[in-house]
């Protein structure tokens, strides 16, 4: 009967993430910022007009589907072949120190660096793989916007970027699995190389039959549909058959579809249903997850270390693999603060460790203050590297 | 924990509708047709597959208010204008006797005719009014392919069937009032054009804000999820203030839409979270409820009448209004016919009548053979009614 009670829950939802999208926008932030900053705003932290719900969970979770199935979409693997072993490389230490880092650093925090139980333990290396994912977006804008999009540099960050988003990937399947003391990790590795071998099986089935039909019946307005219950699917299988986390399924599947040549028309749907009513719901419900009685003075202490830790780490790991490659100082520099900004996948892997009961609500906090604070400084900090020496130009 | 289980029950629904939606297109039917029966096929009723659940049928619900709201976009305001007054009485008549037939039927077959409670009148008055709604793209398509859409009874149907919809809505709401047995008509009808006033000022007002928007920003692209605010909001205030069904206030948003000269582009969008997800959900959800335990052979009987007034309710009715408003007879049976699939209003309404307890969930079987069959059966009767009588052929 009060079941259209939740259409005013939503229009509030929509209404405050897409104005405080917009005003972020205005301060040429990304509409993420925004939509965090309603959840908080609107949520129980301060105004308590939005507040948690199965429903609302629910609708999240499917967004974070979505999200990831277009983040799969996105990933140019050819760009990736390109840069090839450097971007690997730097992915690779540029994930290592953070992931080292937020796991000390929240070991000290909770006091348990020296002595943790399973639980503790998880809580850590969640922290830690939060800190691995880079969100490439905002840098990309900055570095189009200088013209530098194609110099050694921008083709590293990119290429990079995509690698350290799928070991994060990896490494969240890992740590979720686990969940259960007695697994092992050659076990959970063997499942997840298993789980990409379906999907690289299933991947290859699915191309052939999307291409026969789009010939036999020219239509391409199935396809998008297709895709998403593909995502689905997959999302399904990975977590109830290779106990791997759900968002690699809804990723690899939408790396299937990038290579099917149709993922620019998938990708416009796909965006429609997230933009529209998944991610602001998405992003809204980590932002209300956020409650105050958690901001005591040694948690904005943890999130000011949190967030130094967040940049520094990125900057050093991705600069060291940078330099070990054989890229220039000023490069390497570039290369790692335009690894610094955190942005969707972090919340993600935050809002599935909630869910699992692996991650403390307590900690949204920092997590959003990270986020936020790594978004904005990112083409801030990018701008001075390009910026600021001048003696070698005519290398560029 | 197992919050993914829900992906999978999503993926087989839109598989299942889309896959039976495809295969009813090959028989010229909409797609519509295909989803109901997924979920006759996959719900208890044969496989049990797919079961009723909170989640299910709040999306369902989402889904009803955007199919509305586009529905609403897609109603042409300067289309009702032309054929004006005729339209009026052909669709006052094709809604009046469905309305009267599918009343004094259900009360016939439920044995209450000359006896009946508040709660059964009410169930009465569900039946009649889902059978006033028509479905007309349907006629349409069939018009448009025999190139007599613009003939004088392709222009009265369209007309007609434009009111038919916002009459069979107010129906609703009236119907719906009376929940609480003390309601007075002139109140509900009252609070109604309230709410159409109210709905008014509000669309005057956001068509300047939308217009201002557009011309300082030059960007459409958050229209339609402004629009998606709107319909979501005024189908709350339409049921928590004004006591009257969301759905007319989602119908509402959509015409306010349509005035603004952006209809195209925000229709464009809705429809995509209607077809990749909401829409299919709503549709297979009316399937599942039917339940093998209902078809007793009374109700089998009772779904042959239903459907057989159905049918000859709006050939009579809307023909004798358009007999009325001197239309010849042949165009006049051409008009009834074209009146008779019924669609997705019909469900909508049976639907709201259930979630409020007014309507038995025994009676969506014969709802679905209604709405199956006109459906199947306009097309055929319209190209008969067209193509048999020759003689006034220039008349044309």
């Amino acid at each position: 009967m009060i079941s259209y009670e939740f259409f005013l829950d939503l229009a509030i939802i929509l209404m405050s993430s897409k104005i405080f999208g917009l005003i972020s926008r205005k301060f040429d932030l990304p509409q993420v910022v925004g939509a965090l900053l309603a959840g908080v705003i609107f949520g129980p932290m301060i105004f308590g007009i939005i507040e948690e719900s199965v429903l609302l969970n629910n609708f999240a979770e499917l967004g974070v589907i979505v999200l990831m199935f277009t983040a799969g979409m996105e990933t140019d693997m050819n760009e990736m072949k390109k840069t090839g072993k450097a971007s690997m490389i730097i992915a690779i230490f540029g994930v290592l120190i953070p992931l080292a880092g937020g796991f000390i650093a929240t070991a000290v925090f909770k006091g348990n660096l020296w002595d943790m139980n399973n639980t503790q333990f998880l809580e850590n290396m969640f922290m830690g793989v939060i800190l691995t994912a880079t969100s490439v977006s905002i840098s990309v804008e900055t570095l189009r916007e200088m013209g530098k999009l194609k110099s050694p540099a921008g083709t590293a960050i990119l290429g990079a970027a995509i690698i350290d988003d799928i070991l994060g990937i990896i490494i969240l399947s890992v740590v979720m699995s686990f969940k259960t003391p007695e697994v092992q990790v050659v076990q959970v590795l063997l499942r997840i190389a298993l789980f990409f071998v379906f999907a690289i099986v299933v991947g290859l089935v699915m191309n052939r039959a999307f291409k026969f039909v789009c010939k036999r019946y020219g239509r391409k307005r199935r396809v998008p549909i297709f895709g998403f219950i593909l995502a689905l699917l997959l999302s399904y299988i990975a977590e109830h058959y290779f106990g791997i986390a759900d968002i690699t399924g809804a990723f690899l599947a939408g790396i299937i579809i990038s290579n099917s040549g149709m993922a620019k028309y998938v990708n416009e749907k796909a965006e429609v249903l997230s933009y529209m009513l998944l991610s602001p719901v998405f992003f809204t419900s980590i932002g209300v997850k956020v409650a105050v009685e958690h901001m005591s003075t040694p948690m904005i202490i943890f999130s000011v270390i949190l967030l130094v830790i967040a940049i520094l780490s990125k900057v050093l790991g991705g600069g060291f693999g940078a330099r070990l490659m054989g890229y220039k100082m000023q490069d390497s520099i570039r290369i790692g603060v335009g690894m610094v900004s955190r942005g969707e996948v972090a919340l993600i892997v935050a809002s599935k460790g909630a869910a699992a009961g692996l991650l403390d609500q307590s900690l949204f906090a920092p997590i959003i203050i990270v986020v936020v604070i790594t978004t904005v400084i990112t083409p801030i900090l990018l701008k001075k590297s390009f910026h600021h020496r001048h003696p070698e130009l005519p290398a560029a």
